[in-house]
């Protein structure tokens, strides 16, 4: 596809700022970006609107809230409130969507982790409503359903989309966490029959990996999944801009015009 | 559970011999053993089996076959040959079971690879059948689905006896693989109630893991699943020994008595 058609995260390239993120997608042609909370730690989020607002890049996503997850009730009430100041930021910042990492605590069991994800996502709803926010769950890789998310798959998505049944609530869809899973192109039509598949990412899985978070690959490379699952979301007449979220301590140490440039050149093919 | 109800993997000890293996765990009071071909590669298995015979170590399983996959016919033609070897290797030593890692070629989508699989163990299956071992299919981990196995929960590797449904084809369950599927007590309940759960392994995945195949954990470390899990296989009325499995460089550098000591230690919880 065309860099039009594609949303980049601003993580993708963190040694940029979140000004020269804006700057450099919209000289390229990219067509959106979804920010994330780490970009833009310590700024003036309203200065962000109004250079996102002139960059003319679409607005897509704010990354990420979740991590619902927590031993105590205590725990879990802080984290439903960092979810609400989420909320706040990205109605500030005009993003319609927040990808959720739902979160797991070690020593839970995986029952226990959705059950407390499912009550996080429902005690947030009300403050989503009233921003008209979506949340987008993101199921991740099973290599992280120890300490990150217990939504460890489509089926798991689904399943828990399903249950808390809301318009506001769908998943987001990432090459890196599912390529893996037997029988992916009927969840991800179960998904996009109920309105529910709000997002898109890629990004490939190294079986080689030599960082279990930072060392991810373009479409093509590893696993090479992306354009055969973006084929499954494309004949399900997805819309959304396909996001590119790529972490890389290899191609962050590359001159980030470059890497860029890869990203486009690596999404024709999809 | 008591030594003497756990069977430990030779590779689990890789700095130990064949012999050195046999004869710590008989004196230890363990009460089976599964060999690893890596351990009795280059040694004449006749002696072996002697040796084993005369440990009174209950023989439990060969690891391991598998990795039926491959992009042209010859490579899985080899494949299916190796696993004859495997075979005829398990019936000199007089272990009753071969450990299947499955496998799975890059850029294979995951139905490809488990057609393949099914037609590797479908090929095998004649000369299982006339040497009475059984085939126990060990769902990986989906961090191993790429180049390892693409049977990547007990939801995969349920499906995969059933399609094949042939007394000597079971499952092979690992902790360190399923510990983080969401369903996995009705899945464990689905294999043994229709007596095809075959091994139980212990072993525990560390979600800061710093080696993505050794640097696996003690029953309690980690995500502290082998305790839950085991009581999930002990209700079905499975009676085989419980195997304990970890590849470990930071156990492999320690004195092989002490991390012996470790092992029956820990696995008194389960």
């Amino acid at each position: 596809m065309t860099p039009d058609r594609l949303a980049i995260h601003t993580f993708t390239n963190k040694p940029w700022s979140i000004h020269e993120c804006l700057e450099n997608y919209a000289r390229r042609g990219i067509g959106g970006v979804s920010i994330w909370r780490e970009t833009v730690a310590g700024h003036d989020l309203a200065k962000v609107k109004k250079h996102l607002d002139d960059s003319g890049l679409k607005p897509v996503s704010l990354v990420r809230g979740g991590f619902f997850t927590g031993k105590d009730l205590p725990t879990r009430e802080a984290a439903i409130e960092s979810n609400r100041t989420a909320v706040r930021e990205a109605e500030t910042l005009g993003l319609p969507m927040i990808v959720l990492v739902c979160g797991a605590t070690l020593g839970q069991t995986p029952e226990e982790n959705l059950d407390q994800i499912r009550d996080g996502i429902a005690a947030l709803l009300p403050q989503a409503e009233s921003a008209g926010i979506k949340l987008a769950i993101e199921p991740l890789h099973p290599m992280y359903a120890g300490d990150r998310s217990a939504v460890a798959s489509m089926r798991d998505a689904n399943e828990l989309v399903e249950s808390l049944n809301h318009p506001l609530v769908g998943v987001a869809l990432d090459v890196f966490h599912v390529w893996w899973e037997s029988g992916l192109e009927a969840q991800i039509q179960r998904c996009a029959a109920a309105d529910r598949l709000f997002a898109f990412h890629v990004c490939e899985f190294k079986p080689d990996f030599d960082h279990v978070l930072l060392d991810r690959g373009l479409p093509g490379e590893g696993v090479n999944a992306s354009a055969r699952i973006a084929r499954m979301v494309q004949a399900t007449g997805f819309e959304g801009l396909t996001e590119v979220e790529i972490f890389s301590r290899k191609y962050w140490s590359e001159n980030q015009h470059d890497f860029l440039e890869k990203i486009v050149q690596s999404c024709e093919a999809l």
